[in-house]
């Protein structure tokens, strides 16, 4: 093995975690449950995995999970989870969207801490009534927006923020995919159908699904507020009941401007989800699928690969990172960096101490609001004809 | 050397060249010039190269022109070259956008061929007088938009032409660069200054000077009609009286919708043109730094680089193309490939024969407008807070 | 969330997990530990994690390890646990090279399985002996040269053995990296220590760091055996004791041809091991800083991209993979790939079962030898002036 | 147009210009012509473009050759140009290897200055003897090695030389091609027929065609003399009877330590020579098929994208450019750079000034033998099983 140095996984309690959702089959769960694993802050201990008993039961059994805290409904798990003097610390949720209220709520209100899956819901008041829930319980909120966990996604904000290239003007943001290309809900495929559907997505695919995490990338990075934007959304796949193209621009407080490109029809793009950001005095860019590298290009200068871990690395992204340089970390690294820093919180919660300082970027109730005005406001301007919309709030 | 087989330049009759404007100094000309040369089709026998009469001189006698064929003015040129019996069979017109208009009558009016850089004129109502003009003078007429002469640009066409990627959806079409980020105008610089001055260069800025190459390659490419587009304008470097970026959305005959970026101010970026365009069963890529490779990705199959002259290469390409695979072709190589074509289509003009049908790709007339029409839009859309505006005709 | 699909962790029996080395401040101790929890197929339980007993003390409680099996030697952690009922099902040896030997006997002795970090041991004679010792066991071994866990590496062994490329020709394998390009070792930094000393890592450097993960890849991935090979080692930083960079000649069985570079001294390299295979009919190219990738030339056709779970991936890099494509997989996966096949070759063990052969391509014993034999063949070389020098066994 | 400064092709004397071989369906000679013609300082005015009378009267004809200027061979050329007042001032050389002694022989002994294409000769004893011949001329002679007429070469040539990176220390160095991974010399294919025959080619197949550039990219990169080499020719396909790939080891004198591969047979790779050199503070890689750019990796600094024409060329990148950055150069340049280098060259002799220096850098006749060395020592080495040869001379 080739590692010159590097620091291990941060030692530290272990929380009991819950899970809501992600029984077999249903994908994102695992990916909790691998990020939850990862940096070893975590224990799987108890789960309302589905809404089919049988099924509940033996994803339980198959994660290990003691079969009397394998739970039929999430009402009966908060409910004797927050009785229990063991009981859990955390759970997830990892519901489709249209389910993360109901559970968020009943979790929140019993003080357990949560880690809920993006978008914060389905429908913006539904968003806005549970903020209130979570703000007065006081707990410890997360929300998945996985891709702000990746170290280069930090060192980008900390040099936008720090001036390395100069007040922001143009903000070029784009996600695009391939694999709803064809009308693949059709076919049965789990994934396809509950996206493609209104009753369990809301009002919006695409621009619900992925381009909310471009928007909240781009504000993450750029630490600016988009506060309007001009939408046309399409949906090409005939007898599709929402879009699956999006096409913006963007304008931040500020006087940045941009454009955002969400689509799941773009052949030959697997999950490609970039950002470039231009200022007065340099340029960044970053991509999702070559995640360990970030591109600085200050003006009058050779464009410069700063790479995770290696020579110009900053401090965020030395926090974010596990392993030497040169070793790609990926997509459930950032995953479970959230994880790492959501356990240094609850944990400093649970000991009545202050948190990292570096552990409070993960995005939470704002961030999830955001998204969801965002997301309203993009399927309001399309509805007029790309006119401007404002993001309220 | 490891050449294993392609085509020489093509033979043919060497054409007579007379140049407006490009003396010393004037970059396009130069440009121009080594296009000419390049494929051995013209010989440069008169200049009208600058308004500044010694310098008009010096460049002529610079570039092996006689003494005698080095004019004043491009009316004394136009006037005396009709006359000789060994007058000039064509002219390149390379002079700054708001002195293309005049030379191109005079030349046409007397039946001398022209080829223009690109913008059309800096106005569409000159543009449209113009037309008329040269429609009427039965002239051989060329616009140099010089990225369709790319081999892989031309295969892109054919290949969407041919249902390679069914048909299409989404057009993602980008042309940043970064030369403007400062006021470079200030200094001085002769690019800079013309470019960025409304008197010179018309009501567009970034738009008139790339956005048009951007736009002129995407319904180049795709065979689309752009018939409405949504645009923001701005400008960011304080004190400039143009724009200097521009956001776009693209409304496609027959349901393709698209978006188009570009910008000066975007640290990094050199000439980063470049199109991706997605279809029904496929998508292509292709960047204009990286000319001689395409992206084909099938929808469903692995991602295919074709490569100029290489495996799948296809006619369209190899017509375009000089040398064997691996051994770049560039820039200048694709001006020339227009002034090439140029040089066939007059040529049979000249042995009243029929043209090869290959080389009638090279844009003229109709694309001069249509960049006009795009300007014209989008500088009206941008006053109109982005609004969506129709391109007329 | 935007998971199309895919296949979560294997569910499956979960071991009890022992740790020899890798006490804080070890690097490679923690990537074990990560890919040991990835999959959930491993409870770590006990430990010898250092030679200093405060330093094993406090590492143990910080891993979560019971005090009671927290050792102080791995001589008592072996009779120990072999003694307790529940005692480890297997241990994981990591660390530096001259000290692998002791452990794995001892623990192969009393018919605990082991995880061995590579190469096996730092003298070839101590490896013939120790390997004879843990055949007579009967355990499962397994040796981390963890780049073959890689899903692409994986395809592309597949690939080759089904003729994808035809019978090979030419095989092109290198390793640079740069971190030894001054001399870091009179730094204390605690890697650069032991990997330049020769009572520690053996006769050979660079060659036995990274050149035999070049080596075992090259064969892993062809299915050839290199037969001779001709090396010339050298040391580039003056007072370096061992070699730094090395360069060889390798022929394989049948006739196939390679080169061989391993370098720690190439500035801009961070951890570059790349191979590239060529056949009679086709290429194949994999390289570890973009391991989600695999490009495939079939001669006369456009190269093609083959992505991780994306189009045209084959069931062994299905069978290696977690998440669905576009979403980057990295080192620490493909680590833990290789704890997850061995825990399904340990679990059938135990179980009295036949394994799922896809496990069993973990490298071994066998691979372990040849490393060894591989190192002790290029250092004799070089010793020799770069003399062709026989791989035996 | 976007161009935003830049140089012009330099203007200058036209020089007259005769060419030996190259006839129709030559390629070698078309690309001779347009690097001649893409900078205006050559007219090309006579030719024994081919052996074959008709071929050689046709060829003329097309290329603008006047009829009395269409020899038959070229003894007849270089004794009637001579005598001629306005004779050949210079003639390219571009006949198959065997043949370029005798026409460089007739021509200098004539005084006419001359421009040979690689390798010198086919035999080294020839090149001995022609070498004394041409000095003794006193005459201009330019081999056209063309990569190194590439700007980002010359950059990487100057960085070295002014301790950018530090005293060398490796050097990785390649030149994969894949055209002749089937025999395709059986077709009939013309290039392929000749540079596999060992009387028309010489001694080695693709160590004369390919790794003569690669050998002598590094050593003009480097400013490094390669002193001995271990190599190993290999043919690959059944019935070809000169090496189609070639693996060597190469000391050089200072210390420095490297690899060359060229190779014919490994598919996917159309033209990828590559140049890789490490120093003791830094890397640099430079790849034919990307030429305009330069990776420069300060050790203990993010790497650096230096780009032709951009932030950091330098004055030698600039000498050997002619468009702005972004804008793709190519092989044709880099070719015409030889040729205007020449061209100043042969111009100062006939001015009877010193020439510019920065055009001094044209390989000749030094370059030419120690290719020559090169190839002699390499076919000696492997015909002894690799062993170390010494390039005497």
């Amino acid at each position: 093995m080739t590692i010159e140095g590097g620091q291990g996984a941060a030692a530290g309690r272990r929380l009991r975690l819950g899970m809501v959702g992600g029984g077999e089959g249903a994908f994102i769960g695992a990916v909790h449950r691998i990020a939850a694993r990862l940096d070893d802050r975590y224990e799987l201990v108890a789960g309302a995995l589905s809404s089919e008993p049988e099924r509940a039961k033996a994803s339980a059994a198959a994660l290990h999970i003691a079969p009397g805290r394998a739970y039929g409904s999430f009402t009966e798990m908060a409910e004797r989870e927050a009785a229990r003097p063991d009981g859990i610390d955390v759970v997830a949720v990892v519901t489709p969207n249209h389910m993360h209220a109901a559970p968020v709520r009943a979790f929140a209100e019993r003080g357990i801490h949560v880690i809920c899956d993006k978008p914060l819901t389905h429908r913006l008041e539904d968003a806005l009534e549970l903020a209130e829930v979570v703000r007065r319980s006081g707990i410890v909120f997360g929300l998945t927006h996985n891709y702000t966990g990746h170290p280069m996604v930090r060192q980008a904000r900390e040099m936008v923020a720090a001036g390395a290239i100069g007040p922001v003007r143009v903000v070029q943001v784009e996600y695009p995919q391939d694999w709803l290309t064809t009308r693949l809900e059709e076919s049965g495929q789990k994934q396809a159908s509950w996206r493609t559907d209104p009753a369990r997505s809301g009002a919006a695919g695409c621009v619900g699904d992925i381009g909310t995490h471009a928007f909240n990338l781009a504000e993450f990075v750029t630490g600016l507020r988009c506060e309007r934007l001009a939408a046309e959304l399409s949906t090409f796949v005939q007898g599709r009941a929402l879009d699956d193209n999006a096409h913006m621009l963007l304008r931040f407080a500020g006087g940045a401007r941009g454009m955002l490109w969400s689509s799941q029809v773009a052949p030959g793009n697997e999950n490609a989800l970039r950002l470039r950001v231009y200022g007065e005095t340099g340029g960044l860019e970053w991509a999702q699928e070559q995640p360990n590298h970030l591109l600085h290009s200050p003006f009058g200068e050779p464009p410069r690969l700063i790479r995770r871990a290696g020579a110009g690395a900053s401090p965020a992204a030395a926090h974010a990172s596990r392993i030497p340089g040169g070793h790609p970390e990926g997509y459930l690294e950032a995953f479970a960096q959230l994880y790492r820093e959501l356990a240094d919180q609850i944990a400093a919660r649970l000991d009545r101490r202050q948190p990292d300082p570096a552990s409070l970027l993960v995005p939470g109730l704002e961030e999830g609001l955001r998204g969801m005005r965002f997301i309203t406001a993009a399927v309001e301007s399309s509805r007029r004809d790309a006119a401007w919309t404002a993001l309220e709030g």
